[in-house]
C-alpha cells in the first residue's frame, strides 16, 4: 500500500497561532491519486520530538512529507532530527547558495553563518528546487522508504510540491492518478443532500464519495472506484436532475463564477448597492476574473448621506420607513440600477450589530431589495448570529437570488 | 508536565477538503495555561486507528482531546475506539435525549436508531453538555489522566471547551493560567523584526516569546516565563519606542481596527472610492463594530461608467490619461470625500488581472489616491502575484497609509 504521512513542525502551530494548512494542501494534492494519507502529525521545534515522529511515521508509511524547520533560526531542526536518525554528511547546496547571495546581493546584505543553515542538506539526498524561496527541500530515501522535507511557508510548498514532489512520486512509486469528479450545492443542507444521493444509482459501487460544507455551500466529490467509472458523463446529469438549479454548473465552486459566467453568457449587467454588506457582494463578484465586463459597479451605502446623495433615495422614504426597510431597500436597488443602466440589481439595508438593534427591528434584521430586468422585488430577513455571520450570510443570500434569477432565464444550460 | 495530546478524526480532514481548526483553537485556548501541547494528531475515520491514536497519544500525555467522531453515521467512531481500548457499558445521555426529541418534534421528525447513537456516552464518564448542537462531549478518566471527547463542528468545540472543559481542567489538574501580552506590527518582515527584539532587554529572561506573519501583519505574542513580568505596563511602551507607529495601538489586531478607533477618537469621518480592490477596503472598514459612526460610504467604480456617472470624475480625465492613472485616483478620492462630506478618503484604481494590462501599464498597476483633511496625494505602485494578491495588496497598503495619517495627528495615543 502506497501510504503516507504528512508531519507538521513549529511550535506556532502547537501555540495555535497558525492553522496547519500545508499538511490540507498536500492530501488535497495526493487524494486523485493511488497514495493514501494516514495520518497528519504536528510536534514542537524540537529535534528529538521530531526524529520521534519521523521513526514512527516511517514504521507504517511508505513516504513521510515533513513541512517547515529548514529555515535558517535555532529552532528550524528537520536536518538535525534527520541527522540523529541517519548520521549523513551535510552538504552545501550550491545553486541555492549562489540564488541566495544575488538576492542578498540585491538587498545589500551579506550570506552569513545562519543564512548557511538555510541551504544546506544532507549530502545523499536528491535537491527539491525552490522557485518560490531560498530554502531548498530535499528527498532522502531510505531502503524503499522516502523521507521528504520542504519549508513550511505555503507558497513554497505549494510550487515545490507541483514542481518537485509531484515528479519524484510519479517517477519512484510509479504513482497512479485515479479520476474524480467535484461538484457544489447551494442552497441545502447536509443531511438533506445525503438523503437525496442514495437514491443515485449509478455512484453506488462505482465511487467512493465525500461532502465537505462551507460557508453555505456542500461540495461533493466522487472519486471513481472502478476504473473509468468517472469518464461516464450521465453523473453530473444525474445530480443536476435530482438537485436542479441547487447543483451549481459543472465546474464551478462558487455562486459568484456562475454569476459572472451566466451575465456574459446572456450579456447582462449587475450592480449593487450595500449597507450593512458594506462591499462585500461587490468584493466577491469582483474577485472573478472577468467580472469587469459585467459589473458595472457599487455604491457603498453605509449611511443616510450616502443614501440620499449619491443614491438619490427620497428622504421621504428615509424618515418615514427608516433605512432599514423594504421600501428603502426597494429604492436603493432600483436608484443604482438606473443610475448604471445595470440589469440585474441587488440592495441590501441591515443591522448587522452589536448595536444599532430596536424591539421592532432586532440586529440580524436585513432588508434586500432585488431589480431583475425590471421586475422590482423586496424582502426582510433575520438572521441570528453576530455582526460577521450577519454579513456573511446577508451577502450569500443577495448572490444565491441572482444565481437563481440566472438560472431561469435560458433552459439550454444544462 | 501537565501535556496535552489533540487528536483530530476524520477522513475529510486527511483527503485535504478541510482544514483542521479544531487543533489550532483549542491549543490557542490552552496556550496561556500551564499545559503543554505536545502533539496534533489527525487519523482517518477508523476504529483501529483511532484507538491506536489514543493510546499511543496517552503514554506521553496527561490529557489527550479527541475532536470529531461522535455523530450520528457510520464513520463516527470515537466510542468504538474507546470501547475497544476500556470496554465500558454505554448508556444514553438522557438530558440530551430530550432535546433532541424537542428539536426534532419541532422539525416534524422522530428520532431514530442513528440518532440514538450521536446520544450516547460511555456509562463511566462525565458528560460535557452541548449547548450549540445535538452531540454530548464526554470525558473518561483513566487513572490520573483524562480523554476528553468532544464534536467535531468548530461552533459546538468552542462553546464546549469554555463551558465544559476549562472548568474541568481547573478542577482536576489545577490548571494554571499564565499571563502573556500581544501586539501587532504593521509594515516590517518578520526578520528585521526579529533584529529588533532582540535589544529589547526586558524581554530575554522574562517571556518566551513567538512570532507569527499573516497578510502583511506580524503578530507577537510574548508569555511570561517569571510569575507578574507580563504585570509590568513598560514592555509595551519598549515595544513602541523601538517600532513607533508600525506598532499597532495595544489591544488593536489589524489596521481596520485602530482606523475606526482613532477616526471616531478625532471626530473624523471616511469614505473610499474603489475600483480594482471592487469593495475590499469597505467590506473591511465597515467589518469593524462602530464603523457606521465614522464610515460614510464607498462607491465601487468598477467601470468608467460609474466614475464618470456617478463619482463624476471628468470624461477628459479617463480619455487623457485612462482610468488607471494618479489623475483618475486622485479625481475619484477628491469626489468622493466632496460628495460624502468626509474627512478622509482613499481611491484605488488598478489592473488586478488576469488580462487588461499593458506594456506600459501592466497587471498588477496600481493607483492610489489619498486625501488628508484637504491634502489630496496620489501614487502608483506595481504590485506582482495573480489578480488576488494584487487586490489584498491594494487594500493592505490603502488601510495602512490611511492608519499612518492617523497616527501622526496627535501625540498623546500611547
Amino acid at each position: 500500500m502506497k501510504t503516507v504521512s504528512i508531519i507538521s513542525t513549529g511550535n506556532e502551530l502547537l501555540y495555535g497561532a497558525v492553522v496547519d494548512t500545508n499538511s490540507a494542501y498536500i492530501s488535497r494534492a495526493l487524494f486523485p491519486t493511488d497514495f493514501i494519507i494516514s495520518r497528519h502529525l504536528t510536534v514542537a521545534d524540537s529535534s528529538v520530538d521530531l526524529a520521534d515522529a519521523i521513526a514512527s511515521c516511517l514504521e507504517n508509511s511508505k513516504v513521510v512529507i515533513i513541512s517547515g524547520g529548514l529555515g535558517p533560526t535555532e529552532d528550524d531542526l528537520t536536518i538535525e532530527a534527520l541527522h540523529e536518525l541517519y548520521n549523513f554528511n551535510i552538504v552545501i547546496d550550491e545553486s541555492a547558495l549562489n540564488k541566495m547571495r544575488d538576492v542578498f546581493g540585491n538587498m545589500g546584505r551579506t550570506v552569513d553563518e545562519a543564512d548557511i543553515k538555510m541551504v544546506s542538506i544532507p549530502g545523499n539526498s536528491i535537491v527539491i528546487k525552490n522557485d518560490f524561496g531560498l530554502a531548498p527541500g530535499f528527498i532522502l530515501e531510505v531502503g524503499d522508504k522516502s523521507i521528504i522535507a520542504l519549508p513550511g511557508v505555503p507558497r513554497e510548498i505549494e510550487g515545490m510540491f507541483v514542481q518537485g514532489v509531484v515528479p519524484y512520486l510519479y517517477k519512484r512509486y510509479g504513482m497512479k492518478e485515479k479520476k474524480f469528479i467535484s461538484m457544489t450545492i447551494a442552497g441545502l443542507k447536509e443531511s438533506e443532500i445525503n438523503d437525496k444521493i442514495k437514491i443515485i444509482k449509478s455512484i453506488n459501487g462505482s465511487f467512493q464519495w465525500g461532502m465537505t460544507a462551507r460557508s453555505g455551500l456542500v461540495s461533493i466529490t466522487l472519486v471513481e472506484k472502478i476504473d473509468g467509472a468517472a469518464g461516464d458523463n450521465t453523473i453530473y446529469g444525474e445530480f443536476g436532475d435530482i438537485f436542479k438549479e441547487n447543483l451549481l454548473l459543472e465546474g464551478f465552486t462558487k455562486p459568484e463564477e456562475e454569476i459572472v459566467y451566466l451575465l456574459q453568457r446572456y450579456n447582462l449587467t449587475l450592480a449593487t448597492a450595500e449597507s450593512c454588506t458594506g462591499g462585500m457582494i461587490a468584493a466577491r463578484i469582483t474577485d472573478i476574473p472577468g467580472s469587469s465586463r459585467v459589473f458595472k459597479g457599487s455604491v457603498v451605502a453605509y449611511n443616510n448621506d450616502i443614501k440620499s446623495r449619491i443614491l438619490h433615495v427620497p428622504d421621504k422614504l428615509l424618515q418615514d420607513f427608516g433605512a432599514v426597510s423594504q421600501p428603502v431597500a426597494g429604492s436603493m436597488v432600483r436608484m443604482i440600477t438606473e443610475h448604471l443602466n445595470a440589469d440585474i440589481g441587488v440592495s441590501v439595508s441591515g443591522i448587522a450589530g452589536p448595536d444599532g438593534g430596536t424591539e421592532e427591528k432586532p440586529v440580524g434584521t436585513v432588508c434586500f431589495g432585488f431589480y431583475f430586468c425590471g421586475d422590482l422585488q423586496t424582502e426582510t430577513k433575520i438572521y441570528p448570529g453576530d455582526r460577521e455571520r450577519v454579513r456573511l450570510f446577508s451577502s450569500h443570500y443577495g448572490l444565491e437570488r441572482i444565481r437563481r434569477y440566472l438560472r431561469t432565464l435560458k433552459k439550454d444550460v444544462f
